[in-house]
């Protein structure tokens, strides 16, 4: 009972069929006694389509007007749902950015969200049974708009629930959270529960992708998220502070296309290693894998992900301009396979049974937290490495 | 010199080719030492096919949601123009209702523009030289998302000519303001200049429709029109006060579709024919060529839309529930043609021309105004009439 908080991705509006079923499945929860805070995406590869019709014009897109440009598609998504479920006799209304007022951050393309005001939300809720809210958009004090990066309508829904203290409902069409991607492993197990650092340390685990922004937020308040398939009744998992029967590994995920980048005798001033992260940083750049080696001088080893390889470049170049010769290696066409999970902090032999199933397979880089390993080897030895993994932790 | 406002409709924003070279007219205008402010409308036939997909869903569109739907076009296509502008070197920004607040009543679907704050394109103006605005659309004191009715863009472009006080220039396929529809009269002739009074008399004048509330306000701030072709340099039409050297007719329209409604033997009562008339305003309906005759009771007369018979059956049925015996009669399939000049006041014989024109079609009605004489006649004798009506006035 009382207010729900729920999202629909874009592949579960992608058209005005689909649009109507959600509208009949909101209104049988109403006629249960729920109130409900949709939150929506653009409908089905919208957001792909603006930007290919705006990359006809140019390749150099100000990310102001992108987001100008992007945030038409949770709109109409938005005021479509609200007229399929008015049309069924409930009272709805659709709200974009402006008009709840979702305040963000000024990063055109990856804003985070700083403030939102559910009071007019909840004034709403007075009369209406369902509002309808547009996903991945907020605004600035200035009045700009602005985007949470791709995925961020997950974050809209999570940021809602945590300042109406709900309980939040992300549907997809993959009915809930598996120990890996069952597209690719069809034996993949689905989970029940995962934790929020689970999900933090493997955010692409199993198929289901949940925008990391709406995680670290879900952790801080609290918040339950239940993950769920649109169109089935099957049941789905939940994303938790913690939970009881902690497998030690939870699950395996594997990014591919990474290059690995390694710097060999650095003079050893750890001042220049700071410089490095910095200058990447700044350029808005991910790197993973960090290991640095202190010998004779300073090696230092990381992951950066192959279409950032140029964009790299230019961050490094500014840093070690002074530092001609210094020997830069690039390695690209490895993938990264990170097994998760929070019992691994009581688990012993985890790191050991992970070394046996990789025993025959050259692994370049090792890299581990408290409840995460990960490897990078080359592309072609990830599905000996995967299938070795999910029999030996059982996933 | 100084700061224009300009407007391009649909079919001159229908792709990012056409996106682009707009662009580029306007970068060369802004090298010429002009600002702009421009008001952009839908990209081609996106409005229609936003309405297409919302009657997949339902024939019974709520219209605010309806609004907050179609709003989304002109923004697709302010942010895609000013990526180009950019990409160019113009420092340009879009604008949509919201940014601009533009105010409005809340008369969904066909809002009227009551307030705009030009302070905030003025001060952009310090640092952009393109500023893009997203036509036919307001919003209301509440923060609800409003449009301005088909057309709105025009009134969009002149509501802000009028708030800075500059000049107006609306740009489509068609170079300016001809006698007759150029595309079924080639040999019509093109107006250097065409009277507000003119315009509003004639809205569907030639092939150049300007939304008629545009012309209200052009008149009411006495803002001069320039209507001309967005690809070509061929000279256009200026919308002004009054002009020189008028013509006794100006130009011709025609509208099919055309049913009248003739009411028999009322009684001798006129409060009826008011009661009438208002219970056909508050269905919103439009009635046209009224003519009421009192003989041994009322006759009253005057022409409808086809399309809106049936909404105009149910405004009677209101009012005439007590008059159950009344011969109400309805002929379909009639065209009515107009003919539109200023000069018209002061021009004698006009309506002898007129009536000479049409001595040998059987005409059902005919009314005038000061300006305009309008007659209603069978369909099928359409063609023969107009073609006598262009050969008689020159047009």
């Amino acid at each position: 009972m009382g207010i729900i908080v729920q999202k629909y991705g874009g592949s579960s509006v992608a058209d005005t069929t689909k649009i109507k079923k959600i509208a009949e499945k909101l209104s049988e929860r109403i006629k249960q006694g729920n109130q409900l805070v949709v939150v929506v995406s653009a409908m089905g590869k919208t957001t792909d389509n603006l930007i290919k019709t705006a990359k006809e014009i140019t390749e150099n897109i100000v990310p102001r007007e992108l987001d100008m440009l992007l945030t038409t598609g949770e709109q109409v998504t938005a005021a479509l749902l609200s007229i399929a479920l008015n049309d069924i006799g409930i009272k709805s209304k659709s709200l974009n950015a402006f008009q709840l007022e979702i305040l963000t951050t000024d990063d055109f393309n990856a804003a985070r969200i700083k403030n939102l005001k559910v009071e007019k939300i909840e004034n709403l809720l007075k009369e209406f049974d369902a509002i309808i809210v547009t996903g991945f958009q907020g605004i600035t004090e200035e009045g700009e708009i602005t985007t949470l990066g791709r995925g961020g309508s997950d974050t809209s829904a999570v940021a809602l629930s945590a300042a109406m203290n709900v309980d939040c409902e992300i549907y997809s069409d993959v009915a809930g959270i598996y120990t890996t991607d069952p597209r690719i492993h069809p034996n993949a197990k689905k989970l029940k529960n995962v934790a929020y650092d689970e999900m933090l340390e493997m955010s692409s685990l199993g198929a289901k992708v949940l925008h990391s922004r709406s995680v670290e937020i879900a952790k801080k308040y609290n918040i339950k998220i239940y993950c769920g398939s649109t169109f089935s009744d099957e049941e789905g998992s939940f994303v938790v502070e913690d939970y009881l029967e902690q497998p030690s590994v939870t699950g395996l995920s594997v990014m591919d296309n990474q290059t690995q980048v390694t710097i060999s005798k650095l003079p050893l001033d750890y001042t220049l290693v700071h410089d490095i992260f910095e200058s990447v940083a700044k350029h808005g750049l991910n790197v993973d894998m960090i290991s640095v080696i202190s010998n004779s001088g300073l090696n230092v080893s990381f992951t950066i992900i192959e279409d950032e390889k140029h964009n790299f470049e230019k961050a490094l170049s500014d840093v070690l301009k002074d530092l001609p010769k210094l020997n830069i290696q690039y390695h690209s066409g490895y993938s990264k396979i990170s097994i998760v999970g929070i019992g691994m902090r009581s688990s012993k032999g985890v790191a050991a049974k992970y070394f046996k199933a990789l025993k025959d397979i050259p692994v370049k880089l090792v890299t581990t937290s408290e409840i995460k390993i990960s490897c990078l080897l080359e592309e072609k030895y990830k599905n000996q490495a995967m299938q070795s993994l999910i029999k030996i932790f059982d996933l």
